[in-house]
This record gives structure tokens, C-alpha cells and sequence, in this order.
């Protein structure tokens, strides 16, 4: 019997005129797997789930529907069809779940990311986490219907990661500059993916997505040269922050209020309803968190909102 | 009297995915005017044209109406209206055009842009390249009817050029990796901005605009990285190219034939029908270059094509 415990933080994708092709990984907070390898031979399933905490029930306990048990099975079958082998044991999976479900926080790429670290691990590290991420953006398959990598693959590898292709997959990785810091605000209210997802056009206007696509270069431009003021003038997002800011109670009074309270700039985290701002220093970060926080309670709504402050993430889904 | 000549070179915009908002200069081919400043009153207007050389006839004559002789006007109505230098003498403009109208080379932006440098110089430098730069840009609204950047930009500054925004004008300066060669090849046909621009859709798929800003983004991070397998795999234009290549004879034998000599990527310069391909090698270019050439020359229309072999220019349009 050993035991591995994996972990794997919230990342935010959708980075405002990165719809659907860039997401980062910040530190905090994160869900942990825990994966207890037994030799015995499986009754039904090679993984079994033991239990799930902090979900208050949401998330099925079937291992082929629940997306961090479902990685794990993708995972095993690709080492027997790829790498010649051929699991015999049982392993159990217990879920910590700390990150909030539907909350544009990647909870589902998070549960995925941690739960192929330590199944790695546990098996003697057969795979590089290049090979992994593949696992882990078809987990959110099965947690939202599509099986985008924005939240998935900087869960798995840290960093900014831009998805140039999905076929083949290309994923650049985009290291952050030093002084970068995420505040990350979580409104006590969900907003499907699927749903957020159905409010988009099908087709946009040429000129409109040129506008985007400037925005994109300069972004990963701002980024890789430490240049704080071409972030913030770049994170600007003409096609899907329009449509979705109506689904966020008070979106704009609390993007307004973090730019009055100095970020760089704003917008909806993944498909929302949580909403990120970047910042040049702690200090200003932990103004704009407090600014967001006051916002979202004093909008019609009075929505209560989590808070956290952090650097990006570097280091990707590990075992603890 | 004071005579000073300004050169500016040819530009590529409409880098494949970047269509709209990334342009560069290379060194060679370029356009000169040679200015000459008479201390007389000038009877009708204060700049007037000697002499144009090498358009066959083209290119107007009246001052308003020619690029390079408008765009000083715009200078000089500036310093008037925003440096209080109320010029009171008179210019004699001489083109030698270099540049083959109508060939996707920036020829327009490297006239405006040659004329810019020269009479910033002749008057006492009154004003930055970043000034001048919006003069160029009104020049391309004369030549062509739209004040496009991408190619006026980097005729001025040099290096590539991100147009982030137009509304206010925002560019961002990406130097070019050290060993990055342009192999550009010019066939003898012209294809006519406004006539390529008018075989764009007004609309795109959403899904197809996610792919261009994904390799949009990752041709930045190419560039500032100097990741030249990654320039090569983003060289990819999945919204202008497929409908302007039909305006091109021969474009998908040209490209394959450059790629197979070994060049990272190939796509149309500008609107064409000129097409560009980037190597990692001098040696590399000129084996490319003799590759477009070949194919340019053995399809139907035997086309014969001028070849230019140049690594990106970092200086942008300067004096003689």
C-alpha cells in the first residue's frame, strides 16, 4: 500500500482577449488527490472512489464520470497501450475539493491536474507532464462537454500557456513577469460553462476580430518583456467579455473598481462568474481585492465574494 | 538651398495570421526622395513635385494627391497647428521609386515614409519617428483609401510592428530574432489593395478566429524568443490567405516550393500578389528564393518573379 497525495491550483483561462487560446495558473488556492495504490486485483474498476470532500455532493462518485478518476483510467489505459504497461493493482481516490465549482476558477482542471500528478508518481513516474496534460484536457470533456486546454494545461505545467493548436496540440509556454500578481474574485453565485458558452456569437465581425487578435500579440508581448503598462492596455477582451458580463451580477462596477484601485486591467476569470484583475505589487493587488470585494456588496444583489491575492503559478500540478 | 535625400524600405504587412496588425521592413529594396528646400515663398502650394522616376507614369503629379508629397503637407500643417513653426519657404520633391506599384511590398508607406524622414531632417529634426509615423499612416488613406499601419509602421521604425490599436494609435516594437532572413518574391502581375481587400468575408466563425489570435500570439512569443520552429509552425493564416491566394497565380506551388527548400513558413506579403517566406539562414533564404522563382516560373502563366534575400531592418526610414 503507498499513498500519493497530488495538487493542482485554480488557473484562469479565457485571459480577456485570450478567449479559448490562454490561461495561467496561480498559487492558491488548489484541490488535493489523494491516491492510495492496493496490489489486490480491482473487483470492477482499476480506480475507486473512496470519497469527495468539499463538493457538498455535487460531483458523481461513478469513476468514469467523475473527471479526476476518469484522467486516472485515460492514464492507465495510455500506459498500457503506449508505454507496454500493464496495471494490475487497485488504486482509491479520495477528493479534497477546496476550489468552488462553476466559478471560472478551472475546479474540474484542477481535480484533474492533481489527481495525474500523484497517479504519476505513484507508478514511478512513467510519464513526462507534457504526456499528462493530454489526459487532463480530456477530463474537461467530461466535466463540461468540451475539451478545452486553457485551464487544463496550465494546471499541469504552471505559467501562462498559450494554445496555439488543438490539432496537433501546441501549447507555448509563457513564463510571467517577476512582479505579476492575480487577484482573483469569487462571487457567491454560479454560472455554467455550457450556459456562458451559449450566449457567444458563432461568427463575429472581421474587424472586430482583428481588434482581438492585436490585443493578443501585444498581450504575450507585454508579457515576455516585463512591459506592466502594455498588460494592462492589452487586457481587453471585444468579443466574449460583452456577451458574458451581463451573467455577472455588477461585472462592470467591480471592474471599474479595480482599475480606480490601480490594477492593470480586468476581466471575467474563464467563463466566469469570477472575475480577475493583475496588478505590478502585492500591495496594489490586495487594494483591488478589497475594492472587489466592496463592490460586489454593495450592488443590488449584495453578493458576498472570496478574495485571493497571488503570484502566477510556476510550477504546475506536484505532489505534496 | 538645402537638398536632403530620405530612404525608406520595402514592408511586409498582413504577416500571415497577422493580417491588419503585424507588419515588418526589411533592408532592401527601397524608395528614395530627394528634398530640396527653396528659402522663396512657394506661389500655390509650399511643397511642389520635380520629378518621379521609375513608375511609368503612374503616380500624380498634383502635391495633394501623390503620397509622398501629401504626407509633407500633413507634416508641415502640423507644425504649424502643434510646434508653432509656420514654414514659409517652399520644398521640391524628387521620387525615385524603387518599389513596384501594386505589389503587396508597401510601396506607398515606403514612399510616404522616405519623403517623412527627409523633410524631418531638412527642417531641424522638429519632430520623433513616433510623430511621423501618423503622417505615413494618413499617407495610406491617399494611396490606397484606408489608413492602414501595417506596413507605414514599420517603414518608419523598422523591426516588426504590432498594431494593438488604432483608436488611439498603440504599436508595439518586437526587434527580430538575430538570424531570421526574408526571402521575398515580387511576380510581374499586380494585384490592387482595394480589389484584395474586397474578397475578405465581412464576417468569420468564431472558431476560425480563435485559431488566428492563437498563432497570432504565438508568432509574438516566437519572435521575442527567437523559437524560430515556433515562427514557423505559427506562419499560418487561416482567414485571409485562403481567399486571396485564387488572386495569385501559382500561390500553393510557390509556398510548397519554399517550404520544401527549407524555409519555416511562407504566406502572401501584404495583399500580395508578392509572397514572403522567413528562414533561419541567410544560405536558407537564397535557396528559397531560387525555389519561389523556379515554381513562379513553371506554372501555366510562367510568371517571372524579382527575388530579394534581406534580414529585418532595425533601423526604420532614415536620411542619406
Amino acid at each position: 500500500m503507498k499513498t500519493v497525495t497530488g495538487f493542482a491550483s485554480a488557473t484562469i483561462g479565457n485571459v480577456a482577449c485570450g478567449f479559448d487560446v490562454l490561461g495561467f495558473a496561480i498559487r492558491e488556492p488548489g484541490d488535493e488527490v489523494i491516491l492510495t495504490l492496493h496490489d489486490s486485483e480491482p473487483s470492477t474498476s482499476p480506480v475507486s472512489i473512496k470519497a469527495i470532500h468539499g463538493d457538498g455532493g455535487a460531483l458523481p462518485k461513478d469513476p468514469k464520470k467523475n473527471t479526476s478518476s476518469f484522467v486516472v483510467l485515460k492514464f492507465l489505459e495510455y500506459l498500457r497501450t503506449h508505454k507496454d504497461i500493464d496495471f494490475q493493482g487497485h488504486i482509491e481516490l479520495e477528493l479534497r475539493k477546496n476550489l468552488p465549482l462553476s466559478s471560472g476558477m478551472g475546479s474540474s482542471a484542477a481535480s484533474a491536474a492533481a489527481a495525474l500528478a500523484a497517479a504519476n508518481e505513484l507508478l514511478g513516474s512513467p510519464c513526462t507532464k507534457m504526456e499528462l496534460v493530454h489526459f487532463a484536457i480530456e477530463g474537461e470533456r467530461v466535466a463540461c462537454g468540451s475539451a478545452h486546454a486553457d485551464n487544463a494545461a496550465p494546471a499541469m505545467l504552471g505559467n501562462f500557456i498559450l494554445i496555439r493548436s488543438y490539432n496537433p496540440l501546441d501549447l507555448v509556454t509563457i513564463p510571467p513577469p517577476q512582479h505579476l500578481y492575480c487577484t482573483l474574485a469569487h462571487p457567491h453565485i454560479e454560472v455554467r460553462t455550457a450556459y456562458a458558452r451559449s450566449v457567444l456569437p458563432r461568427t463575429i465581425p472581421l474587424k472586430t476580430a482583428t481588434e482581438q487578435w492585436g490585443n493578443v500579440g501585444a498581450l504575450v508581448s507585454g508579457l515576455l518583456t516585463s512591459d506592466y503598462e502594455l498588460i494592462g492596455r492589452s487586457l481587453v477582451d471585444v468579443v466574449a467579455e460583452p456577451k458574458r458580463a451581463p451573467l455577472i451580477p455588477g461585472f462592470y462596477d467591480v471592474k471599474n473598481a479595480a482599475l480606480e484601485a490601480g490594477a492593470l486591467g480586468c476581466s471575467i476569470a474563464g467563463s466566469g462568474p469570477s472575475v480577475f484583475a493583475f496588478s505590478s505589487s502585492k500591495e496594489t493587488a490586495e487594494q483591488v481585492g478589497s475594492a472587489m470585494k466592496e463592490a460586489f456588496s454593495t450592488i443590488e444583489e449584495r453578493l458576498d465574494a472570496d478574495i485571493w491575492v497571488s503570484p502566477v503559478c510556476h510550477e504546475g500540478a506536484r505532489t505534496l
